[in-house]
């Protein structure tokens, strides 16, 4: 993978240049991209600034984000060819800060569940995960240093858990979500995939010009284990690359308990799809009524379903949400941890292109609008993960945690 | 005034067609609109369902707002023609019940605070206020029976009062705000506004398909009488239509008690720009970067000095308002109070075309996310208004509160 720190430091020493980091991208992009199909779009001729931290960083950009200069299409032919008037704030932030804005990756459409064609770099065969299917395999494919995605469900952490590269989902709107077609405005989540954790955090740190995000510090979590008893459990190789993880933490002097969440987390859990479809027939309303036929079909459905979803429904789900966020700070502080280690999927990415995966192990965290790292569990098979989670507003907390797991697990 | 519920019910006993009902519409706007100036694009040639609660029922809709079918051009030259793909989730909906998407309305630029060409229609040589102020505008001149309008700090209740017309902004994301142009996520809010509170009422219980929001019930309404201390004294006629408010509430048999608000209150006011700020630099980065010498200077010069507030200090701001909103259902409680009636403006709109008016009495019911409804008080000179507050999601009973306040002065 093209790490950002490196080729920033590359380039900063002056052995790179900015367009000389343009140029390995450009190399690897078209080494790879015919066979794994990340990019819907591609700016032939970006103006490349020399200066600012991120000059020389092409990045990517899910194709559900405005971008002024490229098609922004949604993963649906009822966007095709269509252009945004502006570029969304965080991408027209990473231009402020010297990055330049590639590519447009690939999307299921309107960042639901209908997979694209994009394949997994990793792992022949077998699906890149998904929303944020091109953000992930773009980067985990050393095609692009950095990328956005989008998570409602599971859409950043768990592509990158499938494609073996580093995924953040922020702390909720700590990102500015404008400027990204909404699917649930509880829920979505702006995220991005860089190739370490230092990658991601000094990305974030930049993005959010709050530098304390990426100091780790130099204290050794306290790391909660966990295995949500309230959903499915999870495939043999998703739970042992948990333990791997763990084990390594453990031996590079964390502390280590398995954690168990109260039944409201079980039930908050079992509600994210009140709230996310509920909110998704209303945001895609204008898509539902003139366009029903051409939306893709397993999205056709869920939408289908949830107009039938009643206001108090929702309501109640919300209430339950709200309890749950507004009590995980003291489930964690009253069991003397910082942070939770658990799976970032089931297992490995599934055999096949027919779905997407499951979001089983990501839809509490993104309705609790928690942050979330996943880090790539070294192995011989397809790509497997771990995913450290932290209070509300933590962030630096869970980047600093799952640097701590990164680097146990590279000893 | 054109009143909903009444072309609702000559359409539904057969005295008046929705060509009919649109008829009414285009013969007032031919009258009044040349003089006024609320509407920045007209549909020369809409459908007109037949069917449908809000069948007839033409709307008006602020040109932050998304339509497919009419430009949106945020009030400023960047946009000049700019076409969306699709509605915004709320004009979709308003469509989907049968009205007519017949006009957008003026908005000051990105709904900020450099005034409109758009003229009061009952006071001359005054403003209409802002930023809705053709919406406004629009339904007090009697051409329009509904408009849909945003409010960040005072942009719906403001222009309501000085217009002389009902204004409701709702609790927080009660109504979605996907596909408005975003100023502030944590603050914008769509509104509407309306002849009489119980056409306000209706058109809120159909577009969030909630009934019960309609439903006054009988109880007469325990009130709490406020003039906020927390920021400047409001303007004579401004405390005297309060006052006639509240006497004929209390004649009607209401419960009014004067009410002052904890120490939190005051200080959760002073930070609302703080919020407004830090995000509208970031929600309009694009526009910023790209485009600042194009943008109105007011919020030109506001957004050169958004980008000195620290993260820190948002972070800060952020505390006090959700410890502010928290408190706030309880503060009313243990005073025995269902809602707070104050003033929606200092007083009546001031004279001249330089300023909108100042939102002092409205920014920290936007910040606390409250439902707010906005009631004329009759009189003899320019509008004057009075403004009923309800706990978050308590949308009913600020309706309902202000239709008893409305009857009441009506008598």
């Amino acid at each position: 993978m093209l790490s950002l720190l490196s080729l920033r430091t590359r380039i900063a020493g002056g052995t790179l240049t900015p367009q000389g980091a343009l140029a390995l991208v450009r190399e690897a992009i078209a080494a790879r991209e015919p066979e794994i199909g990340a990019l819907v779009s591609l700016d032939a001729n970006p103006a490349v600034p020399t200066a600012g931290p991120l000059a020389g960083i092409a990045f990517g950009v899910k194709d559900v984000i405005d971008t002024a200069d490229l098609p922004t299409q949604m993963g649906s032919p009822i966007y095709a060819g269509w252009r945004p008037k502006a570029d969304a704030p965080a991408v027209a932030r990473l231009r402020a800060l010297g990055g330049v804005a590639l590519a447009k990756t690939t999307t299921t459409a309107f960042a639901f569940m209908d997979p694209t064609e994009t394949r997994n770099p990793n792992a022949p065969g077998r699906t890149p995960g998904g929303s944020s299917a091109g953000s992930a395999a773009a980067v985990a494919a050393g095609m692009l240093p950095l990328a956005l995605g989008t998570q409602t469900g599971g859409s950043v952490i768990r592509p990158a858990a499938f494609c073996g590269t580093v995924g953040v989902k922020p702390s909720f709107r700590l990102l500015p979500t404008v400027g990204m077609k909404c699917f649930s405005w509880s829920l979505d989540t702006l995220g991005l995939f860089a190739a370490t954790v230092p990658d991601a955090a000094h990305a974030l740190a930049l993005l959010t010009d709050w530098p304390e995000i990426e100091r780790a510090g130099d204290a050794v979590p306290r790391i909660g284990l966990l295995v949500p008893e309230f959903c499915a459990e999870p495939e043999p190789d998703g739970l042992d690359a948990l333990h791997r993880a763990a084990r390594s933490a453990e031996a590079a002097g964390a502390v280590l308990r398995q954690l168990a969440l109260p039944p409201l987390y079980g039930q908050a859990f079992g509600l994210h799809g009140t709230i996310q479809d509920f909110e998704g027939i209303r945001a895609l309303a204008w898509e539902y009524d003139h366009r029903r036929d051409a939306l893709a079909p397993l999205l056709r459905d869920q939408l289908d379903a949830a107009g039938a979803i009643p206001a108090e429904a929702y309501d109640a789900a919300r209430r339950v949400v709200r309890a749950a966020r507004s009590g995980f700070r003291g489930v964690l502080a009253e069991a003397g941890l910082d942070v939770v280690l658990t799976l970032p999927a089931p297992g490995a990415a599934p055999q096949g292109y027919a779905s997407t995966g499951d979001s089983r192990f990501n839809r509490l965290w993104t309705l609790l609008g928690l942050p979330c790292v996943s880090v790539p569990v070294p192995g011989d098979g397809p790509p497997l993960g771990v995913q450290a989670v932290a209070p509300f507003g933590e962030d630096a907390r869970a980047l600093a945690a799952a640097r701590f797991v990164e680097r146990a697990l590279a000893r």
